[in-house]
């Protein structure tokens, strides 16, 4: 396992120049103030409410021995810079999606997505009971990080575009916004890919940087305001069928909390995993139908389509398998899903389906 | 509304003569014990692995301030008595699935399970954001009670059979186990249903007083040892697709309680609505394989069953309409669902049906 390697790379020397700029947490006897920096913008519906009610129930559990106040993006470092940020020190824990830290660690899509990967449920299944904590462990102890499961956005949109997809031929030469693995799978179907902050994308777009977008879903998408933009919308996507927020702590500070401190964020972590899903996902359907009646067309991508997804996706999942850890977390994802994928279809797929069927759902 | 027809019925008095019998819960300064009650038998798998979840994460988030103590089916009051005794004081709060009590209040259904209702995730985007834990406390404030949504175990199984199912008159004359509306529609159907705490389900099934019996799933149902009596296993069922574990207060017990005490047992449901959901659904896929292995014959029933099971739910659901709360809930559970069920379809449906297709999965 050659974790050296990556340590190299890592926040801890990436981070040093931006040290001397950051406030250091005010550490007191008794009480104590935490911060939390995160990857969103105050407008971004969802995503900022997630930071925000971890930040909140963390204080309301403890009393406010432990105050967390929540930096959004930018107001204290850069979106793409809290990971860094926390493995530093200069900030005491983040909110994001942990595939914007990729170059860190390959493996870090594991714990936000792989493309053609776990759903909500299946993450959880893997994540809570079938070893997924303890990988999370191994790897995010590589850079002096505590790292919990804290919210998911449900199945992402396949996104907005400015012309129809009928082929995979279609990606080819499409400037389109997409982080991670996805975005990985995008270029190889000839996409210039881009990776840009949620609060960046608007802007992007509108002044043609990009021809395309995804961002999440239906209610935050409607929220980010694309349809002013563009009007070919499609639903389901390959890249991100269930992505994980992550709450994510410096080890050392996380360490010198008492033991009901510790619980207090690993239980808000676990409750913002489910409140954050229901969130989009109560809001989803209602927006479509906003977007839909204010003129957005409503698209399903073509098997043809799926067919270049699923391929270039398995090309992508298999490229840093040199790496030990990154083979190790694979192997066990790999175990989880192919379980977990047999029992929801045979249960919940049958009976969603039956339930449509009779009821005309 | 009428409330006070319920409450003639209710709790409140039906427990009056238990009252004697049970200790008062220990009351101390700055400390406190508080007791649980639950209708799981320790030996129970999942349920009552998520009743002592609830307790130790009390107990550990309020650092022993509030330390609480799990009594199983039994071992202070029975399995079916949780409820008189949490409202009667005689206990501080239960863990339980509430459709047990559904003669105190008909609308207790939509918090535990209404079958061809809602699944997991319809369920949570419902209680959390739209509209759901409002309702929850008007119905459970009038057995003086408040209550919060800490558990799932997932798509139920349609259960154990001493014969194939091929049509709805194959019910007729069945003797089975089934709790909560469920059990009626199969009495429409011309079951003779029985309403049985887990623990004696066995039993029962063993010694020919019941013919078939739902419980769980695999994982729970293997724990359970129904194969060793009889070997005709139907997966998803129409009954419970996403019943509800509930840990109710004494509301006078919490609203005794400081704030971030409150905050303590809010934050354990929601942590253990997701991490019980996922317990199940980690372990049912192995179960079900060695069940087969074993000699269990697998099934899902014909299109013909569902229609039947469709269509006496859904009588069975219009029942308690002339009870206005009733309605009230109903409504919005109903408008819910209908949007969630869209968007589910479109969305994870799509991207499950697509990754399943292109990955052999």
């Amino acid at each position: 396992m050659d974790r050296r390697s990556f340590l190299k790379t890592s926040a801890l020397g990436g981070s040093a120049a931006a040290a001397t700029t950051l406030a250091a947490p005010a550490y007191a006897q008794g009480k104590r103030t935490l911060t939390m920096v995160s990857t969103w913008g105050r407008g971004l519906a969802g995503v900022h409410d997630s930071a925000q009610y971890c930040a909140d129930q963390i204080t309301a559990l403890t009393d406010g021995q432990l105050t967390v106040e929540l930096k959004a993006a930018g107001e204290l470092v850069g979106a793409f810079e809290v990971f860094d940020a926390v493995a530093a020190g200069q900030a005491d824990m983040y909110h994001a999606v942990d595939y914007y830290f990729m170059g860190q660690h390959p493996a870090l899509s594991f714990f936000s997505q792989v493309p053609f990967g776990m759903t909500f449920q299946e993450f959880n299944n893997w994540y809570y009971h079938d070893g997924g904590i303890e990988l999370a462990d191994d790897l995010y102890s590589i850079f002096g990080l505590k790292s919990f499961a804290a919210g998911n956005t449900g199945p992402q949109s396949g996104g907005w575009f400015n012309k129809e997809i009928n082929s995979p031929e279609d990606f080819q030469g499409l400037k389109f916004r997409m982080p991670g693995q996805g975005g990985q799978v995008l270029g190889k179907l000839g996409a210039s890919v881009q990776n840009l902050p949620g609060a960046e994308v608007y802007q992007a777009l509108a002044s043609g940087a990009i021809d395309g977008t995804e961002w999440i879903g239906p209610w935050a998408d409607e929220k980010a305001g694309f349809q002013e933009i563009t009007n070919i919308y499609y639903t389901a996507g390959f890249h991100e069928p269930g992505p994980v927020l992550s709450l994510t702590t410096n080890r050392e500070v996380f360490d010198s909390l008492t033991t009901a401190q510790q619980a207090a964020i690993e239980q808000t972590a676990t409750a913002s995993n489910l409140w954050t899903m229901s969130l989009f996902m109560a809001n989803n359907s209602a927006a479509l139908q906003r977007l839909q009646s204010g003129g957005v067309k409503v698209m399903e991508f073509p098997n043809s389509v799926w067919d270049a997804f699923g391929k270039a996706s398995q090309e992508v999942i298999a490229e840093p398998m040199d790496d030990e850890l990154y083979k190790t977390i694979y192997d066990s994802y790999m175990d989880s899903i192919a379980s977990s994928a047999a029992w929801i279809s045979r249960s919940e797929g049958t009976y969603t389906e039956q339930r449509n069927r009779v009821l005309g759902l």
